[in-house]
């Protein structure tokens, strides 16, 4: 379906389409995740009707990775094909003018032809925010997990050590496609910055919920509820009992997706 | 109406109450206001509906200052008598256990006898939050007003620093009170973060809608379409049609009160 990204006019009768690449960021608080459902706000769905609102027919969108219901971004990555008479620039400001106010396109530029943000990605960055007080904060509540009792951070950031490299990473998710859950994790750090523990995971994909269940299980450890080499043992498990709670989703952010 | 806080029993069939003082934070966004209205959400509404919940019994709660709709408050003070049992540590759980989660008691403390959160303050500290750029970020959508233009962060300053003293603010509000709009700026300070540009602003007390209309104001110095002297002129002249265009709530937040 996408044609080349040039210059030279298409058969008589037919103007070419672009295929775009657009790194979108978002508030994830009040949609139920990025893929389109048939009932309810998702991210795909209001870009793809903001796309067709510019554009006068469907456009589909084709999203680097699905997050979940309440989950943020910074760095989605979205590809589509669009026939745009005007610059770029000028593409991102309409863009950016018909979305609501929780979507922003951050980014947008012509991709190779055939250019797919999940396929062609070679790792994903994810960060979790954790709010570590015992009290609430308001201005948290959107993009942190509360945990009221104290976290030892550097128990947690040891434990995370046991998961980078290429595991089967049953015990912490299902596969989205496929049936393997072997994944390449190639960085982890957790550290404190003030009242906010941030977990950041890159690896090369993850199953759906890991990095949550990741989280949950670091959260044990960082209460002191289990050793940080447990989850080494929880790793070998292969067993998706043995993971800590998944954490919850609203502190989960995508933060970027490499290529 | 308050009765002394102390161990010793009242009349015989009366119990005293104490009065409280606690300190509030809260994300403005979806209430009208911290003053209770007939209609619509407010955040003195939401604080005396929770108290009733608690005490069976409707309750009055008096506030250092009225936000306006859409603003936000780090330390908001109120007062309120109430029979109580238990200890304040519990008082401040059960608040906080049924307020909603953008709104949270961060202090309780039993009062003197008539304490008064608004008439006893003798500063209260207000903070702006300016994004100054030109992209949207949905992180920053609640809590700071975006500037798309750079704004010369040193200029607003050394603008702001006109203010200081006691002087005839009539050019930037209207009393909430009474006739006088003389009132006494103690510290304002204008710095950028990153992308933030915060202001801050010390005072005995404020007309209504001038911090806003002074960051509007500063706004324009910070963007070049006014000299930082001209906001000297502006105070002068004692004309609310001088002033720039008053900023958004959205950006502002009521830091603290000072006793």
């Amino acid at each position: 379906m996408p044609s080349r990204a040039s210059e030279e006019p298409g058969p008589p009768g037919v103007r070419p389409t672009r295929r775009i690449r657009a790194v979108v960021a978002y508030d994830g608080t009040d949609f139920l995740g990025f893929q389109r459902q048939r009932r309810g706000r998702t991210i795909q769905g209001v870009l793809e009707e903001t796309l067709e609102t510019l554009a006068g027919q469907p456009i589909r969108v084709l999203g680097a990775g699905r997050t979940d219901a309440r989950a943020h971004a910074w760095g989605q990555v979205i590809a589509f094909d669009l026939l745009w008479r005007h610059s770029l620039g000028e593409l991102q400001k309409a863009l950016n003018a018909l979305l609501p106010r929780s979507v922003v396109v951050r980014q947008v530029e012509v991709a190779p032809e055939g250019f797919h943000p999940r396929f062609d990605a070679v790792s994903r960055e994810y960060r979790y925010r954790v709010f570590n007080n015992p009290l609430r904060n308001p201005f948290e509540e959107r993009f942190a997990h509360q945990v009221p009792e104290p976290l030892d951070v550097a128990c947690m950031d040891e434990a995370a050590q046991h998961l980078v490299g290429q595991h089967d990473f049953a015990s912490f998710g299902r596969p989205t496609q496929g049936e393997s859950t072997v994944r390449e994790v190639r960085r982890v750090s957790c550290y404190r910055h003030g009242d906010l523990v941030i977990f950041d995971m890159e690896g090369n994909a993850f199953l759906r919920g890991m990095v949550r269940s990741v989280v949950g299980t670091l959260l044990e450890v960082g209460a002191g509820w289990m050793a940080p080499e447990a989850v080494a043992d929880i790793l070998e498990a292969r067993d998706r009992g043995r993971a800590g709670k998944t954490a919850p989703a609203k502190g989960l952010c995508l933060m970027r997706v490499n290529y």
